[in-house]
């Protein structure tokens, strides 16, 4: 069947790529290509990688649209960033747009709040899967997670972006249990429910955070958590903190994460401990935040 | 003149002793010396590295008195945890000696807060600091922080120390500045006490800790935060946060920090900013508190 669009989600160390048809629906798709930071560094850099990963795919009369860091700074093209709210028809009219081999590639601009403020945030890739969601779903409202390295909470009315906040609860984890203290005492081994939710509960108690996490190490020196227990633990503890200091008394909504697999799973038994209504969203949400974008700037 | 006792302070990367005179006095001393992960790796071990520090000390007829990391699993003798409330007397009582080539070693307890509780918390050496600072100051009564890789936040009431928490404040920092894409942006500068003032703000402010952090980058990708001041901001921005959960309300009184150089100046100006009364304590308080113990036990 012929292509009408091909997306890509390109991240600082994932790649994802979608070949569509004439109603959006996939073709085909790679699930795996290097990120912007390898493809930086190949021959021939992101161009050599695009090629690589979707060759065949490649067609003049084929638009290329790409969201993530891939429009960031040490991207292809750095996009700027755009101001809250800010919807479909925001990120449509400020596509970048460059030629690459005859072929037409359009970037999706990141998202910016509070840039003048004591605490400015941005995002590059999340947007399109909150307008994905938007489209996908039809709803117009709602608070999102978006878990990974870097989560993102973000909050939509009227079927735009108007608040987002970047939680590094996923690289504080990694670093926590590959370079403290409280990583030498863990030992790899089943996945521990059970200790993950006694985190969550250390995540929620009062005091500093960076004190908490101590007991991670206490616990297993008293022979109170096992040393394959440790990491669940502290994985408990890192995101029952973010959760309790995210979510206000008064915005205990229905929280969508966006996100798939067990750090998705985590999230969702964090709110829900927490007696928080949370859903996990369909799949392909960038894919269809792409096509949407796509299609409101008259690409396709 | 002729010494009465020998005191170690060592820790798991430091080593400091002291050579005292009849009354506790200074007579000589050592600021540097393995500490007890690389002693451990020596030939000859801790014996080896003890007589490589502090040979010519060394005499049948002078005690020696340690506390710190060397009481740990991982050091010479593993003392036990004495719990709280403790105070000169039980410290002294808990003494365990050691022989080495006709030298008498003395080992100080480490101290155990919440042991079946929660949260429960050790520590090893500081405890000494507390008595040294007690005996040294004639005050039974506040609140201290021990600045430091793993800063302490200890209670004291009738001369015994009846609480207190780790905070891994110092640790993070580091593992940040390091490993983290915060580091990233990091150049070394000449000192920002005003960067410090603008991260402790931060630090006050409500949401998730690891939420705020990633204002470090946002700041300085806005350049709105020099390079030469992430890791000022980024100090303040943690400590602040420590400070603001760690100072609770009702006890709101004087906190003496026991410690030296640039990490005490920064928590001094961390709880003066918070409108807490603060002072740095004198130096000296680990060898104060090993003479104090050992006066009490007896062993001179």
């Amino acid at each position: 069947m012929t292509a009408s669009l091909i997306g890509l989600d390109w991240g600082t160390t994932s790649f994802r790529a979608w070949r569509m048809g004439a109603d959006g629906q996939v073709l085909d798709r790679v699930n795996q290509g290097p990120g912007i930071l390898a493809a930086a560094k190949l021959p021939g850099g992101f161009q050599a990688a695009l090629t690589a990963a979707i060759g065949p795919w490649l067609h003049p009369s084929v638009p290329i649209i790409a969201s993530g860091m891939i429009t960031s700074r040490n991207g292809w093209v750095e996009t700027p960033y755009q101001p809250l709210p800010l919807g479909v028809e925001a990120l449509a009219q400020t596509l970048v747009d460059e030629d690459f081999d005859g072929h037409r590639i359009w970037f999706v601009s990141g998202a910016i709040s509070d840039r003048d403020g004591p605490s400015p945030d941005v995002m590059r890739g999340e947007e399109t899967e909150i307008i994905g969601h938007i489209a996908a779903s039809g709803v117009s409202e709602g608070r999102f997670i978006l878990p990974g390295t870097h989560n993102k909470w973000a909050q939509v009315q009227d079927g735009k972006l108007t608040a987002f906040r970047t939680v590094m609860t996923g690289e504080v984890f990694q670093l926590l249990s590959e370079h403290s203290i409280l990583g030498r005492l863990i030992q790899q081994g089943a996945p521990s429910p059970a200790a993950f939710l006694r985190g969550l509960q250390a995540g929620a108690a009062d005091g500093p955070l960076l004190g908490r996490i101590f007991s991670a190490r206490s616990l297993a020196l008293m022979d109170r958590l096992a040393a394959t227990e440790v990491a669940d633990y502290l994985s408990g503890l890192l995101i029952g903190d973010e959760v309790a200091h995210s979510v206000t008394e008064d915005a205990q909504r229905t929280v969508t994460i966006i996100g798939r697999g067990d750090l998705a799973e985590r999230y969702l038994m964090a709110l829900q401990t927490k007696g928080i209504e949370a859903t996990i969203a369909a799949p392909g949400m960038a894919q269809r935040g792409l096509w949407t974008i796509a299609k409101h700037a008259g690409i396709i």
